[in-house]
């Protein structure tokens, strides 16, 4: 039984695509030197701050990012999801994610628009409520109070 | 040594692909109602009333699906494949149908046609015999009856 | 008075565009080596073995089928239509089938998907249940036996 | 010898395209409930008050739509055309229109602007001198008046 | 207090945009050599034949023309826009008349569809329930006429 | 039974499109100041000097025109087609011509690629062993020297 | 002296595009229901408890709010900027952001990648740090916040 | 009455789009350091020495823009036109200098076409007599002596 | 002094562009077995039966294509094109071409229209009277009788 | 502890797509007879006569190929790889491959550019240093000299 | 040893492209009656008056356009290069002018914005300072005193 | 008689095309700072080797490359070549290499695919058997050895 399963706290899923596993060492001119889990960490705290818990979870393969989501979704409240590289190619994890009936939101580390004209489309965005990019780490928390505090 | 591998009669394999194990739970209004085990039980019994049989197998890992069609295709007589999201984004997929040189027909529960625009190219119908969408579960059955009968 | 508005039992209308005439004589490494009437008289059969009838029509104007489509559809049950050519080109064919308010399934006898860009797009599939394409005279009897057991 | 042919008053000739003899019952919620004789017969009391006749014509077939334009034209002031599905398609019939060297108005029920992407182009367009769309039947009136009243 | 507010008959707002107060000076070929003032008071007396009035207003400047549809829409039944130029590249224009939740209609003097390609796209038609071009002075009467008959 | 097929003499059949019955009448700065009749009169005169018979076909129906083809090609040594219109926008004539499996030339008495964009797409070229436009009616007694002397 | 000028106080520029004056009656479901005087007042107290200052500025004119702009952004330490319909079509308004040198933070109200395709591009996010859609007000907090601790 | 309007001598407007108030200070590596009053200085100095006079105006606002041409125009005997970002997008701007039927010369200080593939396209480049582009302040001069002396 | 300045009679221009001197050893399946050598003498014998001289240049390079019509083209009467590959991408030649100011009708051995797109667009075909294309080595025949006739 | 991490030597990666374990089975016509097994075993002894080592990986599952980058890439000197049909859809392999900061070329079998025009285009190929397509298995000993002999 | 090389003074280069060495006899109504040698007259004289000199350059063909750059560029303080038709087509020429590394001003006698389309992008142009076009051959001495001043 | 004619041993013939006779001086950055003397002469080295020879041949016009592939090609056994700035531009030199019925490789200094879009595509590779770019000079000697051991 997951974690999510068990939490008697609303849990908010926080999904990491391809290559974020690698986050502090890659290119951190472009995605900054924090490690994936330092930010995982820090969603867990705000979480908890909020009386919510976060189960994060990073993969490489689209196959994984899906199976987690159908096993984890319908006990959460919310998504966060950076798909990284699959946000613009994945027809797939974007029907995960619309199939999960959750509220979603996607959240990119860099500007997607000052980069290259394929990373300016995604195929995410249009089955969540919000998009976030370009706030590095804190992109991560605002979303999460954003899911937890719609209602407010 | 697998199913196909040992079966005395003709084999069709069947491919589902990305979210189609969530069929009767994720947005019925569009898939439908029927799981994919029930789908697939029709399949079975429609093929042994064919004198065939049918092997069927889900993965929403694109490598997955083709590790399958790799290791399974050389004993079977037909493909059928519903590849989800992956019809209109994998050419991997695409050249693991074609690699088989298998006749294949490729298979849609909804009318991919009246949907969103990226869903009105699949790479995958090229390399396949035929195709048929909109015609929910009976539409699998269609296909193996068209596999199985072509050369009458 | 037509066949259609005359039988007691459900009438299924089959239309065939331009060139279909032609079937068994043109080009039949593409087409297949069947007449029309062939196909015609397997429908028919098969509809009576399902209860039900067919009325099928050929023209190669398309204001004909439309004129066909207008008299005829309030009687029917359900349209089966390969529109040849005008699959590609024709707006008024589209509306008269969405003007009916009928269920159809839009058929072809070669895969169109493995032929030229201009045949890959058709006017008519978004205003249909589904479409069965390069299965040959068989995808007929797929829309037929579709058309009649939808509800079961 | 045609009524265009015999009127000793000014003739605007009213083209009607495909499917537009299923005014009034085909989708009212687009195209409205008022059939196409209560069209045309306000056409004709309008245009007689303004002593003139009206010559209206529908087919479904883009052929007989240009025969009727070639032996009516010469004798009319001016035509109004909605050439229904056929606006969108038919580089004959545009010109035809252009052919006849007459002040030409294109009228459509609808706002086609706000339908299907396809719906935004018109062939028939650039030959004639104005197009009013959206009005309903409203439309050809007005349309009527403007070729009327042009030279006053 | 503006006139629309205070007027006791139905009010319609007529929006004209950038260069048409040159009107009769700016290239009379197109455009025609009747000014605006003389088109407004067409529209005035008509609207007064008619039990209502008009309230006209041009600018040259897009957040005048937003203005003033944000303050007078309110009072209005109706909204006649021709935005010239920025028919086809104001989005914030759009955005203000579906923000009145009033019907408007769009208007232009000369056919647009018979000038630059640029000229064919009107981002302000999709949001308006008709349009009529081409049609010059006259086409601002039949705008004026269809809003307050629509419901006879 | 049809000229075509009586006639001893080899026969090219000439298919004329929508609106080329009004050739000499319509908009002759383009089309030239000759009939239609007159060009079938001088391709007689030039089909039976070279030993051969010219059977000539006008429709303003696409359905009209492949009705012949179909009919005629089989006793028929190639075709000669100008299309009109339809040569843009017509799969289902393209069809037609390509079904015959004889040599076709497609002729236009203007230089479609000095006119509209839309007029520089031929969709029956394709399937033709040549074209020849812009030469006025000379353009067809060429086609049908070319079709009759090939062999030599 | 403009209050920015003269405020000891890091100062944030908040600048509301065309239409965002009518927040909270216009089209509020798609934009909510806070209006705009609300949403700067929650800036307002937000900012000064993290010990900074908001100026907000809305206008329906590119130009106002290119010169606000212009004599403002030397005295702040980050720009919030919500473009309305100009996001999709200035060119001036991105090069006024770009031109100030100052960090610069997007946000949306609705998810505009979920809406018409001409919403889905963006000319001010390739030269701002960042872009926040779909989150309704609090996107406006997170952007305050994310500018005022980008160095914490 | 404007300064055009009295002068005696020959009267050429130089029109400066939005932002260009801020030469001197905004992206100087792109734009150059000198200021466009020195600009205009110049512009006024050559002027004079040719016997002609130059009235300038800047004005982030198209609407102002317009309004200001429209004034002018009539007295000038051309017009030097740096609209800045509005070259790209303002149709309105476009038909306000082609409205006033005077010789324009388009300037920009930078090579648009070594920049943003959005800026490489003018639209008021067409309505204008020539383009001088990437050759900084000098740019004006030669647009004024070009006007100037273009009969010589 | 060139042949064609010196001629009595009237002379027609062929140019050959690239390529063309392998005609009869190069893809013979595509461009036939008859050399250069062989269709310029048959078109001199042609040319001479009808009163005039041709004068033919081959040259792989387009300057040098050029520099000959510019030499040459004031002179004769008309000139017979195939650019070979240039007919594609050449602007230059085009130039050259409409620069003589003499009728021009291009030829090309192949039908261009069913081989690879890039070879359906010609550069050269908007500024000749006519094309023929796809005729072999008689499409020069007829092009040098059609600008020797024309005027008959 | 991997095989590259412990080796003395220089370390190739060799990374192999989807698909390219069935080499010498699959379409031996386009990819020819040889097994990934010789082709490894080739780069093995010409890597070794360079005094370097080969660690060759292959999988159909994009996130696996990711996963062997990110263990491997930091010890080694250099990547090939022939991404197989992820080379035309995977953003995030072509991320993976730039995040390891090492030199990499990309190698095909097949000419890519002579086959279908989805596979024209390479998103792997702009973070390589170079390309080799079409020489079969040497494509990989020539990328595997290049990377081992860049600094000679 | 080239004059440019043995020149004393600072030395312009001025390349003419294809068909500009018919200046004056060729289309006047686009290009205006003066002849080359008359342009190249004035720019030496200019050229003079600044203490310069020019070598002006005109062939029909690319490679000569090249040669002359690459063995005069070196000695050269700048280019004037009116490309003609290459202007539009070549890459190689474009390349040529990056590769001397002087700056480079495209002129243009005609505006090129107001022609057919593709005129309207330069490949040229990207690698200049900047681009005159259209102020016939004035541009050119805009373009001599622009490259000989640019430092004062 | 050339070289390539009288030589005893296996021919391969080198074509540079334009700029490439600057190699070593022109953006060493981007093609490295060997000389076009140097790669030849590694060319012949290697060939001998391999007991071949190497026809090296530089134009910068596009003409002299096809004059010499067509002269010398049918003594050769393969063709390498670096079409320079050609490459994307000419159907002509693709038509003479194709022509020519030799293996040809085709063969680029620098990453074509990491360079400007229009570099992107090439009109000569789907002729070549294959293609390598981004090694240098390395890739000539590598495209050598394919074509002298492509059938060992």
């Amino acid at each position: 039984m997951s974690d999510a399963q068990t939490s008697q706290r609303p849990t908010v899923l926080v999904i990491h695509g391809p290559n974020l596993n690698m986050l502090g060492q890659r290119e951190p001119e472009i995605y900054g030197t924090m490690t994936l889990a330092e930010i995982n960490a820090r969603l867990v705290a705000r979480a908890r701050a909020l009386g919510a818990e976060v189960v994060a979870f990073q993969s490489n393969t689209e196959g994984a990012l899906i199976d987690f989501l159908q096993a984890e979704a319908a006990a959460a409240v919310g998504i966060i999801i950076n798909a990284g590289g699959l946000t613009h190619t994945s027809v797939s994890l974007r029907d995960a994610v619309a199939g999960t009936g959750k509220p979603a939101i996607e959240v990119h580390l860099s500007n997607i628009y000052a980069r290259e004209p394929f990373r300016h489309t995604s195929l995410i965005a249009p089955v969540c409520r919000g998009q976030i990019c370009g706030l590095g780490w804190r992109g991560y928390l605002f979303a999460l109070e954003a899911l937890l505090t719609a209602n407010e």
